[in-house]
């Protein structure tokens, strides 16, 4: 495996009996073997989960030897209790690595409106205590143990220079949906063994986020758990980072950060494309963005490339009521390479050339400029296909 | 029929060879035996189409004898030519009721970026002023004449007392979704034989339409065609109704423009549900219809209810993100009048009962109540089935 894993961590992910099939995982165990500072960010939902609640009270912060999850179970809408078994799912999974009840952070994902099964949770906790390794197997198990209806685990790795000194960031994520029932939400755990003070973290983590973990759908859903937490152990050595040595690192966080936010779509439910969607010529990046975030929200748009239509209308129609001001006489639009609109007119194309190319590859990509300006911003979305339809109408409560 | 129909208007809807189905009709002619005062509601797309610029322009007017609609072609995306041939066909229209040019509005729906076929348009015009008549049938052809998608032409009408006179009112709608080559958006035709000066027209229209065509959706994809079209002829005659007459003449059209706006996400592409979404209790009704909106246009709400499933959490986490602020704690739901939710808590249900109700039941009624306040605001969509893709995914331009 290529993957650069950060020194000082170690993965464990177990099958605890949340989930009926008992080949899943479905509680993980990632230790770090010296105190790390974490930084966070969560779903802005005003029905937040309880490990949301509980986590983002402790970040950023230093010292954190241990992040707990579990899947099948979202731990949301359940509240005081829920409150309490979020902090009894962080006491458990310190003990396991002799830490503090207070340097525990917990990840949760599954089934709104159920109270965490503790026991079985507990004996996840215990049995990933004993298998916590380094190795391959032991970090996809820990990759799989926060997956819900994902169709495969989400890791990346990249390796950042800074000076002599060589770290180290491990991503893993999980995503595709939410589903009935109301499995899903999207939660990113990044690991590094660069040593950063938390505050730094937490600026690093913001600064990324709205280009990668913000810049993705696939249902437009706003999740009650959405977490990504970031933990740095320092384990590489030598003085913290600061400065330019930051900004160094925030390209290799960028980076993995990016791969694992494109993992989601990419992996939607009943998806046979990802769509990206690159908007140009815009007077702001975030003007770049709200158009981009509205042709992605678009189901026609997502239906149209599910069927392989270059249907350009569907798009320039989006923009226009993303609630941003531009010149619809300016528009231009690229779909894999082929030019179907210029100057805010249609251009005579081959459709059944760019059918062929949206049909023969995964990948599709939609690029609108509007000569307003020179900023731009990317979005990353799924199709809609009838198989979302049947995986999200067809499971019941 | 027992549809009221206002004095002084005629009308035809005939088959001019711009659908490919020769028993479909694809142009329709409403004319006013007297010159009628004229109000519209548009689209806020800034990718807006022809005739929605010719008619935008000229009302809130008076001394207005026509209305040419045509299906088939949007006339949209279709830059200076396409004003031009809205200009053409408004004046073919007012000439077959030998009119001046500047007397006939236009309304046109299909497919976007392509011209509009003139000659066949000229055509269907010249057949219309043979055929125009006040029948049934003459009613009936003239809906069906800006039908796209639609499974059912759309027609409602009421009749309005005010003092000893009585007026009626007629409403007729088309709007199923955007499908591709782009057929879609909605439209609507409100026509009334009161006197009514063309400016309390306009505040009248602008006044129900917020309640009725604004607080539907089907997709969430707002259309470059979007028009509603107020006519008042005062063919019923006396003088122009004023103060507390208008408002008892605004409860009539409130009742018309309600009945079509529903009966387009009735007749949703693929729908197997109208849901109605009510949300109580909020601190204003801004804040309540922005929360209905955000639950309508959820996939996985639409797709829960396509699959008789009564899954709360994913209209309560819709709810969570819709912008507005309140306290998760106070929150409770009714769906088809069963308590699922309370105070922000689960109540213990019977699922399969409530999902029966669901399937057992064209319509779905959610209500959400806050605890924040006396507002409140509804909302209809459709559900959200394989059929919506199949149907948005298969065509191809």
């Amino acid at each position: 495996m290529s993957l650069a894993v950060p020194q000082g961590f170690r993965f464990a992910g177990v099958h605890a009996g949340i989930k009926r099939n008992t080949s899943r995982q479905d509680v993980s165990l990632v230790v770090s073997d010296r105190p790390a500072s974490a930084a966070g960010v969560y779903t802005k939902n005003l029905v937040f989960a309880a490990p949301v609640e509980f986590d983002r009270a402790r970040t950023p912060g230093e010292g954190f030897r241990a992040v707990v999850i579990n899947s099948g179970n979202a731990n949301a809408c359940t509240g005081e209790r829920g409150l309490r078994d979020a902090e009894e799912m962080a006491r458990l999974g310190a003990a396991a690595c002799e830490a503090q009840r207070d340097q525990a952070l917990v990840l949760s994902t599954g089934i709104i409106g159920e109270f965490l099964p503790l026991e079985k949770i507990a004996g996840g906790i215990r049995e990933c205590s004993k298998q916590l390794g380094t190795s391959e197997d032991s970090l996809v198990a820990a990759a799989r143990g926060m997956m819900t209806t994902d169709t495969t685990h989400k890791l990346t790795g990249h390796s950042v220079q800074i000076g002599d000194r060589y770290f180290n960031i491990l991503g893993m994520a999980k995503g595709a949906a939410m589903i009935a029932p109301n499995m899903g939400t999207m939660l990113g755990l990044v690991l590094t063994d660069a040593p950063i003070a938390a505050a730094d973290l937490q600026t690093l983590l913001n600064a990324v986020v709205d280009d990668t973990f913000n810049s993705i759908s696939v249902d437009g859903h706003m999740s009650t758990n959405d977490t990504v937490l970031l933990l740095a152990n320092g384990a590489a050595g030598g003085a913290k980072l600061r400065g330019a040595e930051l900004e160094q690192f925030e390209t290799g966080l960028r980076a993995v950060c990016g791969d694992l936010a494109r993992m989601i779509p990419t992996d939607g439910e009943g998806a046979t494309h990802l769509i990206s969607i690159e908007v140009r010529g815009c007077s702001s990046k975030a003007a770049a963005r709200q158009i981009a975030k509205t042709i992605a929200d678009s189901p026609l748009v997502k239906t149209a490339i599910a069927g392989a239509d270059p249907n350009w209308g569907r798009i320039v129609s989006a923009a226009g009521y993303a609630g941003v001001p531009f010149n619809p006489a300016k528009v231009g639009l690229l779909l894999n390479g082929f030019k179907l609109y210029e100057n805010g007119a249609p251009v005579s194309f081959d459709g059944s050339e760019v059918s062929t190319s949206i049909k023969n590859n995964r990948d599709t990509i939609i690029v609108l400029s509007l000569g307003e300006g020179a900023a731009k911003a990317h979005f990353w979305t799924a199709d809609l296909t009838a198989e979302y339809v049947r995986l999200n109408a067809d499971y019941h409560t």
